[in-house]
């Protein structure tokens, strides 16, 4: 970084050849973590959630600028809050080069600045018909842990399922890992079948889930036998990637998988395009976005 | 831009050659601006406040993010809000790349990312004894505008007053001309004495003020004549630039002053450093920052 903190501005050195990526995200309290979750988790919540933004590009992350507005400044809060930050932000290389602290209700905004090769960044519109959709990691971790989060005591052993609740796993590598390889790339965050859904959309295709396919942690399976199926197709926070890979791809990304240098599983394929109201099915079935997946419906 | 909003993130691409300038600015209800103001003066005031950051670093703004947390989403005030973001970033030459909407109390984030030629940003630490100390355009605008808006009513003629404080004036392209010239700069947000202050602290100097020379609007001087020389030093919300001048450039700024190129008055020196609680001095008398600058005092 060329200049930092304390100036109008902060002054940074954009590397050659490369596109810039700019994602924000804002977190409101109550609204996007419980009102007792500590300072250190929020922070980690909110710099996770924003660095699954640079993954779905494919972007190198590589700066962030906070703003923050406070009801009061509480140096313990304070303390706690940077202690989170300073933490994610050293994982992944990142440098925080400026912000802005106000007076108000509890709000986290971060915008996150990333590099990219020219013509490389991951986009939501390249999907065809017939590329195989894949999914980083396991699903419905994300609905489990707050679910956790919301019964407390009921289980010791949670500890897995709260963090990914609040320590998301950004998939950076993965994301840079799939830069000439897949067709379209989002990440997840509002659950699969929405998300898959905007690369249906922006893509003018339509997508078939084979449900038996989808990953979900053996944990969510035996804790929630009712639940784990509907989480891992709608339950969002997972911050996962989502993508597509063409025919001719195939066998490139079969063995990054094979050789252990990218953990995703094919969970379907891309469809041409449907006249429905959501381009997503599951098991050939119609999904439906509001209350759920109900696989085992009328 | 080479992607806009919609997908994870937005992707720019930067010009060669160049430094990237990111400033972000937060305002909030009640805090910031007025309650009972309008969408569009909020956007506005909220875009301009964050062009001058841009302007204080000699920077040619490029693109922006918002921010955006509100109670319920009225389709009239956002009708409002995004006429007075479009009518600026038109006037800038600025685009809006991505951003985010989020459900809570009425707060407004914005980064702005702007371009600066490689060694040619403005800091604030270049600041050295002997250099002359400019401000743009006139001072206490912000001040009197404030106060007009808190006691309406009073004259009817102050719709000037009011659209400086709703409206600053970004003094983008005096920045940019300033590139080469000015050993420091710095925007007036919190007023003259202050970030005055900022500038001696980050070059290790003194300075000092002849107030005779403050450039003072007559409609500020004829409506407040108590307050405008105090407003003019401590009163804030100028969004005017502070810069300083070796004595080996004061040729190259007095010219373009001269010719016309330039809003600018020169207003004092700066002094080498003194063991005072604060380095800015005002006709050679220590200026106090809390509760103002009292030149006709005890």
């Amino acid at each position: 970084m060329a200049l930092g903190i304390g100036d109008d501005g902060a002054l940074v050195n954009p590397s050659i050849n490369t596109q810039l990526v700019v994602a924000t995200d804002t977190l409101v309290s109550s609204v996007h973590f419980p009102a007792h979750a500590s300072a250190e988790q929020i922070a980690t919540r909110a710099l996770c959630v924003n660095l699954s933004d640079m993954a779905a590009m494919g972007a190198t992350p590589r700066w962030f600028t906070l703003a923050l507005t406070l009801e009061k400044a509480d140096p313990l809060w304070l303390a706690g809050f940077s202690r989170g930050l300073a933490k994610i932000a050293k994982e992944f290389g990142i440098a925080l080069i400026g912000g802005d602290t106000t007076s108000g209700p509890l709000t986290i905004s971060l915008t996150l600045l990333g590099e990219v090769s020219v013509g490389g960044a991951l986009q939501r519109d390249g999907a065809k018909a017939g590329d195989s959709i894949y999914v980083t990691g396991t699903l419905g971790d994300g609905a489990a842990g707050l679910d956790t989060l919301q019964h407390p005591g009921v289980e010791k052993d949670t500890q897995r399922l709260l963090e990914r609740f609040y320590r998301p796993q950004p998939q950076v590598q993965a994301g840079q890992k799939l830069q000439g390889i897949a067709s379209a790339c989002i990440d997840i965050s509002d659950g699969l079948i929405s998300d898959l859904g905007h690369i249906c959309k922006a893509s003018g295709v339509s997508a078939n889930i084979d449900s038996k396919r989808l990953p979900i942690h053996p944990e969510v399976t035996r804790r929630f036998p009712q639940q784990a199926l509907n989480w891992a197709l709608v339950g969002g926070d997972d911050y996962q990637l989502c993508f597509t890979v063409a025919k001719s791809n195939r066998d490139r990304i079969d063995r990054l998988i094979r050789q252990g240098e990218l953990d995703a599983t094919m969970v379907g394929k891309i469809q041409p395009k449907i006249e429905a109201t959501f381009p997503v099915m599951v098991d050939k079935l119609s999904a439906k976005l509001n209350g759920g997946f109900d696989h085992f419906g009328h």
